[in-house]
């Protein structure tokens, strides 16, 4: 992103700031703050582990007013399983922060995403806070972008523009996350912030509907962290006609909205952990999508079928085999298979040598898509997946070191 | 095994071969014949995949008279996915050892392994059937061992002898299995064979319960195969009182089948592709067996977890996240974790400096065991599963090539 373009990216009401902390051994930026000029409206999707980290617990108690006007980010430790203390700190730091801001403490949120089981070095961190309140800028979403990364190689921004009811509304995104990705929540760390005017439940709803359709349809690893955390603010500066859940204006928002996160979405998915693949699996002829996304993730979890695309071996027979055991009930005699549009297999069977070797050149692309048609009925679903390296195993087996 | 031990690892009434028949690339033992002299009580646990490869079709369709008198195995080719066709040559390849043999032709039963989606290559296995019945031997079974390896790098087998009614009964088992490991079936290819003398309700109950205890508790990867197959033979030429399901003899011969089931399936993960590690995890304190198990899957299948193990890194938050998305509902502040004894979580909280450096030492050695104490309750389970190393990744990104 060149500086030019990075100055249009602002979302107005929206000041931002990255700066380092003193978590991460390295000296990068690791501490983050979101403010909001005027009290916006929240929604907010949070993991579904049940040993949840103290900053999703103690938003969870928040975010039931639908009010925010801070939220607090740090990264390299994910205050997660530290107990009370852990809760005493997140409580502290939202306080320090809210008192620097000149704000209701009750209006700041709180995420942190690292090392699992560590307390925060609070001396360092609560020392840094005057200066992460100086720094804020309407142009400093990169600085955040940067400041929430853990083995993220690089910063995830999106930025969208739509015109609702004559009023220019901006959307602008953040995301991190690069490993211990798996769906059934809103995946990793995101903060999306718009100056819409929009109803709290309107926008509750659609986050929830969004993230359905976008961070919970990828998958890298199958491993659901204790800190996943997507936050959605509005504050209302555009002045359009208030969006409720009802009205004309609600589809247009909507759109652009899910496409910030479907793109935020995809570019973890592109920084996986070592990976070097990109891969769609899309599952159709379902009788349900939920069957459908069932086998579409249980082909994506495969590690069988991650390590066969890092090695770019058309192994079609893992993907058959996943499919047979996702737990949905399909008829194998049925089963179609596509690789970039290439038929590789027939009612189960494979179409033989010249369709896999045609098959071979599009495994060997950085992205495609594998698509499995059950033949059962007309519902469809994709996700989205890496391959399994030698580098996952290696950021992975030494991420604490 | 030298010479000597091997001579006196028989089974009276039992004969094995295992030769070269053209499968593999390099020319090692692929084909594999067990035979038993008389018509012997057979059960059989198959896999719970949809996807299920001919050899399994036909086996099912076959075991319910729970007669046999042969085992057809190859390895290099795991005859799964290839349709009708596929049938007709396990059906055709089957008959002609049921010839070879001069038995009835429904008593043969097969087993494949290997690639999915490929047609064996019927030719050169066809000619080899001759010399395969040739070179039965009732000493062959380390030809037997290696005629089922893949990616194994190892014959695995067993042997147990116990006194039943006054009569000396023996129990040979082999198995293979390296990858493509996962528990809700009886997992990879297993054969034991008995002189027991049995009643078949007696023995399916036996063989069912006892896979439910090992081979379904250990796990590799989570992928469950298409061609999963164990089949536990009885031939009564112990003579001794038949056993029934009631007697009080079953309980003798039940300890050391199970025994040998469990020394078989400790030792496919001890040859798990690329492994470094042997961990057994061990969940209690649950409120169900049934929780515990669900528990103690999610961790041994988080890549997250066995990268940690990999690396030596006693990241101990990895294994308190995987029981947190495990499904079952867990209290967070109530978990304690130890490895090898040592306590480095209270409460959910970890112990400290001290504690971890002691738990590092015990993560140094290639096999330890981790016990999370859920605190709700009184039930137990254990499984047992490798770490994920670079050179499982290499293993599977190139199985084909």
């Amino acid at each position: 992103m060149t500086r030019e373009r990075q100055n249009s990216y602002f979302v107005p009401g929206f000041r931002f700031s990255g700066i380092s902390g003193g978590i991460k051994k390295d000296g990068a930026r690791d501490l983050g703050l979101i403010q909001s000029d005027t009290i916006a409206n929240v929604a907010g999707v949070f993991t579904t582990n049940r040993v949840k980290a103290a900053p999703v617990l103690l938003d969870m108690e928040r975010i039931g007013s639908g009010r925010c006007r801070g939220i607090l980010v740090n990264s390299g430790n994910a205050n997660a399983c530290t107990g009370e203390r852990g809760l005493e700190n997140a409580r502290l730091l939202a306080d320090l922060v809210a008192d620097e801001l000149g704000i209701d403490r009750e209006l700041v949120l709180l995420a942190s995403t690292g090392v699992i089981g560590q307390p925060l070095p609070m001396d360092r961190i609560v020392k840094k806070i005057p200066k992460l309140v100086q720094e804020l800028s309407p142009y400093g979403i990169s600085s955040l972008a940067e400041a929430i990364m853990t083995t993220d190689t690089r910063p995830k921004i999106e930025f969208e523009t739509v015109t609702v009811g004559g009023r220019d509304i901006r959307l602008g995104g953040v995301a991190k996350g690069a490993g211990m990705i798996r769906p059934r929540m809103a995946t990793m760390l995101s903060f999306i912030v718009s100056d819409v005017s929009i109803e709290l439940d309107a926008l509750r709803a659609t986050t929830r509907e969004g993230a359905g359709r976008t961070f919970n349809r990828i998958t890298i690893d199958g491993d659901t962290s204790t800190n996943d955390t997507l936050l959605v603010l509005a504050n209302g500066r555009a002045d359009n006609f208030r969006i409720k859940a009802s009205s004309p204006d609600l589809a247009p928002f909507q759109e652009k909205l899910w496409s910030v996160m479907d793109r935020l979405s995809k570019q973890l998915i592109e920084d996986a952990e070592g990976a070097t693949k990109f891969v769609e699996i899309h599952v159709k002829g379902a009788q349900t999508e939920h069957d459908a996304l069932q086998v579409a993730f249980s082909i994506a979890h495969s590690p069988l079928v991650k390590t066969a695309f890092f090695g770019e071996d058309l192994n079609w027979g893992r993907i058959l085999c996943a499919a047979g055991y996702s737990g949905v009930t399909i008829e194998p005699n049925r089963l179609d298979l596509f690789l970039e549009g290439v038929r590789i297999v027939e009612d189960g069977v494979g179409c033989g040598k010249e369709a896999e070797t045609q098959a071979t050149e599009a495994i060997k692309k950085r992205s495609f898509t594998v698509t499995l048609d059950l033949h059962l009925g007309s519902e469809a679903a994709s996700v989205v997946t890496s391959d399994l390296s030698y580098d996952y195993v290696k950021i992975n087996g030494s991420y604490r070191s």
